[in-house]
């Protein structure tokens, strides 16, 4: 099984607990809680890059903890602090962090993001609060108590082969000489393989045939589950959608891993990206 | 490739039209309309048990209308309807209808349903209104203007196998004598392999190695995208989470294939559900 980033945490997420307030509320003000503390979702880090774990002295009893799970003697929370000069953007920590670390940070980043953009219910607007360990909110409406869980957004990212060469494209936003592998969201009424079949053809104007699931990563910027393929081209013309692309080209294995040992055409994602997963599967094939 | 239930839609979901309120206008004011109608989220079915698509001239003007896609000459949308005799649960309609039209009501049901849910903004409770073809909720809060987009929840859903026995298990709302594969949302910071071998092992005590991805289907009760696996049991003693799962337990290939031709020690699910296309992809192996 391939490895991708973000993925590894050590955690037993414990899912029997978060019906338990008391022991959670236990294991929160004990001496063996953890909490990965975020100012406005940027992750509090250390010298070394791991994360900055805080303990429960240093928790006001009044922040809300949200229960990510137990390891070796420890149970961990994620809180939101105030602004700090530890905080740093969780991308930027990302390269540097041991991957169980990282990993914890994914789940809690992802979460705190959903309950900073649900305190409100969307069934009748009313105020929500957290529940089960933060894994749920209650709307507080007597008439609704409607319940909301988190929400992770399934993506489709895939790279598309005709034989030697791969297709990849790049956004308007990405840095100078970047390229990847294309991606999009997975719509309500499809299955994994139409959504990479569709995405391909209104990105870049190539049918695919045989579509083959390689990989898939948590991405928590907010929350999404990256569904990694491959994809075998059935046209080669390319026809780049403007508003999603500024950019798509076919790349030869060659030049796929020249731009991997950073000496390409086309500079590559992050190692922590399923991007440079697919594609480093791909050129070593 | 397999081929799932609810998959196989003949839309081009025509993305680009979203952005042009002016041709969708005009579309859906054409006689080339064809909508889906929904009493409460059940479709509208003829005798033939199709779907009863209605023209433009059936759909009051002010009705709002999700627009699915362009198929033969014709527009496809979907509307909310008034108590009709004519509707009937998708679930019970999936068992006759065909293919291509299953999904189009796949693709419309998982959309109201989420229109129906969100009428307001879950940051700061506001109403919302529907844009880019129902593709959106825009917030009407001046202060506000979040814009929301179609939920579609992971699941992973995986037959565990141990040579030539698999794992099956029932929930209390199952019909008697049924049992299926286990299931379960995929959760923030977690890969589709990391959230089945949790999965199993919260529900059946069950530790598993090697996951495989098999197939996908998207499931519109209200919107999940199921990713279906098959998983390798590394250990075999069943010890069942009573909360999730009223009995569960290994069941041979041999009656496995007497179940999928209705005469095994249990009752399998239905043809459109993608655990029954895993246990028969598995029992023909």
């Amino acid at each position: 099984m391939l490895t991708t980033g973000f993925t590894g945490s050590p955690l037993d997420r414990a899912d029997q607990l978060r019906n338990d307030s008391a022991a959670l509320e236990a294991l929160r003000s004990g001496s063996e809680a953890r909490f990965a503390a975020f100012v406005d979702l940027r992750p509090l880090v250390d010298e070394l890059g791991e994360p900055r774990w805080l303990t429960n002295s240093e928790v006001p009893a009044e922040l809300y903890a949200i229960f990510l799970g137990l390891h070796d003697g420890n149970a961990y929370f994620a809180v939101s602090v105030p602004p700090d000069e530890h905080a740093m953007e969780l991308r930027t920590a990302a390269a540097r962090m041991s991957p169980g670390n990282l990993a914890i940070l994914a789940q809690a980043r992802s979460l705190l993001s959903w309950h900073a953009n649900h305190q409100h219910c969307a069934k009748c607007g009313a105020h929500t609060q957290p529940a089960k360990g933060g894994y749920q909110r209650i709307c507080e409406s007597e008439a609704c108590r409607a319940e909301h869980f988190p929400r992770t957004d399934p993506v489709v990212i895939m790279l598309v082969t005709d034989g030697d060469r791969c297709l990849l494209g790049r956004q308007p936003k990405f840095p100078p000489g970047y390229y990847s592998t294309l991606a999009g969201f997975v719509e309500a009424g499809e299955s994994i393989e139409e959504a990479v079949a569709r995405e391909v053809f209104e990105e870049a104007g190539v049918s695919v045939s045989r579509v083959s699931y390689i990989a898939s990563q948590p991405w928590p910027f907010p929350s999404s589950l990256m569904i990694g393929c491959f994809a075998e081209a059935a046209t080669t013309e390319i026809q780049i959608d403007a508003t999603e692309l500024e950019d798509a080209k076919w790349f030869t294995k060659g030049e796929a891993r020249a731009a991997l040992a950073g000496a390409g055409p086309f500079k590559c994602s992050p190692r922590f990206a399923i991007s440079y997963t697919l594609l480093k599967t791909w050129a070593e094939l």
